[in-house]
């Protein structure tokens, strides 16, 4: 691993998050456009996220299981608005088995026309009903412009998919999905979110409402981190979804998916909680907790058999640590090399501590030092890492707080917004028109937020309908 | 679900298979060739699988991450015997983002040519050694005869890919992780398994050694259940893997991939332990293992209260637990159906056994049924698991005994295989003519074993330089 500084973090933002990517081993190019290679790292990672998620996701009664990963072309051209909206991005396999296929086959952007040609099959009845689905697979969007985690042409993610028999059950679904991903968001990744509803443009490819949770990074852009939408009915009569319902009168179900998870959100850790150093993982989704490096030691060194114990009796409270063990890094490089990786603590340990029966904890988020009984770890480890963990979620919040600006006209925020990016809340009379007006500022709307704290439009005139925010995004 | 019977698994065991599958629910065909819908009953089950394996992955040193799905037409065409291997079975993505690409894209059949352009990328020194990775993902290979989870267009695995400065230390690894495999078979799915290595026609396109591990199904036909490779030094030189080696001389690294787990083991769990009531699941992969069936009771009842604190007790001591509230649904339709899914046991319970402080305890593998006291349940239903778990291996290795044949000649045993299938050890003198004489029987060899019983080969007349397996496969 190289010592080159990494590019300034508050003048050269891009720059950083490109080559910490590369640095801190999460992910390499790959031989095919758009696509990445996901290293270990960051794929224990990504991991980490998923169980916490796919526990709550079967926790609030869904069920995992896998649809094909090729779909015949004529079900995305089912769906108008759907087609609309991924034709551009589609890979397309028009050959197998050696031969010309019949109909081309699309690889998934995402799967609800398969899924729903599926529920089709299964919902006979009121009583089939809810169906309540999720996969963990990865989807295909060619990407011209990609960039690692953000914006890549093979992403992975979950897709929940359920049918209901009321437009309101679906609305329940679709929002109670979506705080299960601020909850995420928040409490595991330490990242605060805005959440509301998208504008008719920006909603997704044939819904009638999606939900969004947008995150911030220290630039000031917006990232889009995931969606819920409640589909509009169009799916369910394109499929011939129809059931009996309790009054024997057949009638459409209604349909939820939710794709809130994916691996951009690798990507939101790196930009809100990255710093001149490299990365900063919180604490509860770190592959690894704690490092211990060994100072002027060598195997079989009494230092050693005691960085080893110190590891056992960490791991046994379920705490994940890796022991540095390598005999050709010196250990001011290996320092450096896990605070690029960004390892929430530190602990060093050498003949000396030991005599002393202690350690020393260095903390990654300040760069502070501790010298720590070896006696006491059990009770300082995890204080300090749920320590970490709240104060990373308490300065996320600052920053965002510090950029969230109120200001009603974008003839007054507009130079602002052009120069600092930011994010900025204001009212809208929901036309498209005054919405277009955001394009030469290279912002968009990125939300409806559920307050009125505005009265008019913040391009025209018109009274107000919804609080919005607008920045610019990844 | 319907309650017409499944047919004869004795004498109709092909179209049983086929049957069960889809009654199940484990799977559904997908409107894609060669497809299926892998519903959560058996997502579920594989997770279980996954879990286990994945546990063992890590804690031999392997470290998961994601290659991508899609890789370029050329690296497949580098390793000339991979090609030649995989060319008829691919998928191919020729558009993307709306227009033509310049090189084709398949999708993956398997990734050693991309993982290998990676891992060239990686090794320059033998400090960068070993590199031992894993993906868990889905692979296209295009099937004309599908059969769900046994063969399919689609499948799902994990495929590990490892890199060694050694012959030895490759070979070394390639021999742990079949030894992990066979421990998954035997102490968690309960099959019973014969391992050793494919011969020359038979091994991975481009593989030195190819170790398979063999499963007998209830009709006497092999199932590979999965392999690992000792792969030929040709990759390393067809992706120039070159790395200075402790010498300080350029050396091609020596190479593993291992695929042994695939959605194929549920195709094995279902054929090796299904009976003429549906499937046996072994407990300890069973999404379910507890199913409690409330008998003339409703929901508020006394009778829900208790089955409900028994469901929670049970799941505290680890205990995956179904409580079947269905009220449309009959206390015998839902024995019916728990059967056919092979839940190992199931729990009724009514106001006559409450007041007697007790449930049935019925038994899945033997349809036996016994009083159990409610408070000896949590001492009771662990044994009764293991001791399933236990008995259905010693049923699967005493059935795989018992269609286990020595025979030295095809001649003698060439009409009882082509009549009643099972398996043959016999010898061989490692020609290909004599392994091609097994053609007209349908049968191949299944593998070479350790063993030298057999002093001549079974179809001609010099001497044997191993014992074989032989058998019809799937």
């Amino acid at each position: 691993m190289s010592n080159q500084k990494l590019p300034d973090i508050k003048t050269n933002f891009s720059d950083w998050y490109n080559e910490i990517v590369f640095k801190a081993e999460l992910a390499d190019h790959a031989p095919v456009r758009g696509c990445i290679v996901v290293r270990p790292y960051a794929w224990a990672l990504w991991e980490n996220i998923k169980n916490v998620l796919d526990a709550r996701i079967k926790a609030t009664g869904h069920e995992n299981c896998a649809f094909p990963l090729l779909i015949p072309e004529s079900f995305i051209k089912r769906e108008a608005k759907h087609i609309e909206g991924f034709s551009p991005e589609l890979a397309v396999v028009t050959h197998a088995g050696g031969k010309k296929l019949e109909e081309p086959l699309v690889v998934r952007p995402t799967s609800e026309t398969i899924i729903h040609y599926m529920f089709a099959q299964w919902i006979k009845s009121w009583r089939d009903l809810p169906i309540k689905v999720n996969q963990w697979c990865s989807v295909v969007r060619w990407e011209m412009r990609a960039r690692p985690f953000l914006r890549t042409s093979e992403f992975y993610w979950q897709e929940g998919h359920t049918a209901h028999a009321t437009y309101q059950e679906a609305q329940a679904e679709a929002q109670m999905m979506m705080q299960e991903y601020i909850n995420l968001a928040q409490n595991y990744l330490a990242i605060p979110v805005i959440t509301g509803r998208k504008s008719e443009s920006e909603k997704f490819a044939g819904a009638d409402i999606t939900y969004t949770y947008e995150s911030f990074m220290q630039d000031g852009k917006a990232l889009q981190m995931g969606t819920s939408h409640l589909l509009s009915q169009n799916f369910a009569v394109s499929f011939e979804m129809q059931f009996q319902d309790q009054n024997g009168k057949l009638a459409y179900p209604h349909l939820t998916s939710w794709c809130g998870a994916t691996t951009r959100l690798i990507g939101a850790i790196i930009a809100v909680h990255g710093d001149q150093h490299g990365l900063v993982l919180p604490p509860k989704v770190a592959p690894i907790q704690v490092v211990i490096v060994p100072v002027a030691a060598q195997p079989g060194d009494l230092v050693f058999l005691k960085a080893l114990e110190i590891k056992t009796n960490l791991e046994k409270v379920g705490i994940l640590v890796k022991f540095d063990d390598r005999e050709h890094i010196r250990p001011g490089a290996k320092f450096y090399e896990w605070e690029l990786k960004g390892v929430p603590l530190r602990l060093e340990i050498g003949p000396k501590d030991l005599a002393l029966n202690q350690v020393v904890v260095a903390e990654r988020l300040d760069s502070t030092k501790q010298v720590v009984l070896i006696a006491d770890l059990l009770a300082t480890i995890p204080a300090k890492l749920q320590a970490m963990q709240d104060e990373m979620l308490v300065r996320a919040q600052t920053r965002l707080a510090g950029m969230w600006n109120k200001i009603a006209k974008l003839t007054d925020f507009g130079t602002k917004l052009a120069q600092d990016n930011g994010l900025y809340q204001a009212g809208w009379c929901l036309s498209q028109d005054c919405e277009l007006k955001l394009k030469e500022h290279k912002a968009t709307v990125r939300c409806l937020l559920a307050t009125t704290e505005f009265t008019t439009c913040f391009a025209c005139d018109l009274p107000s309908k919804n609080d919005i925010v607008i920045g610019k995004a990844y």
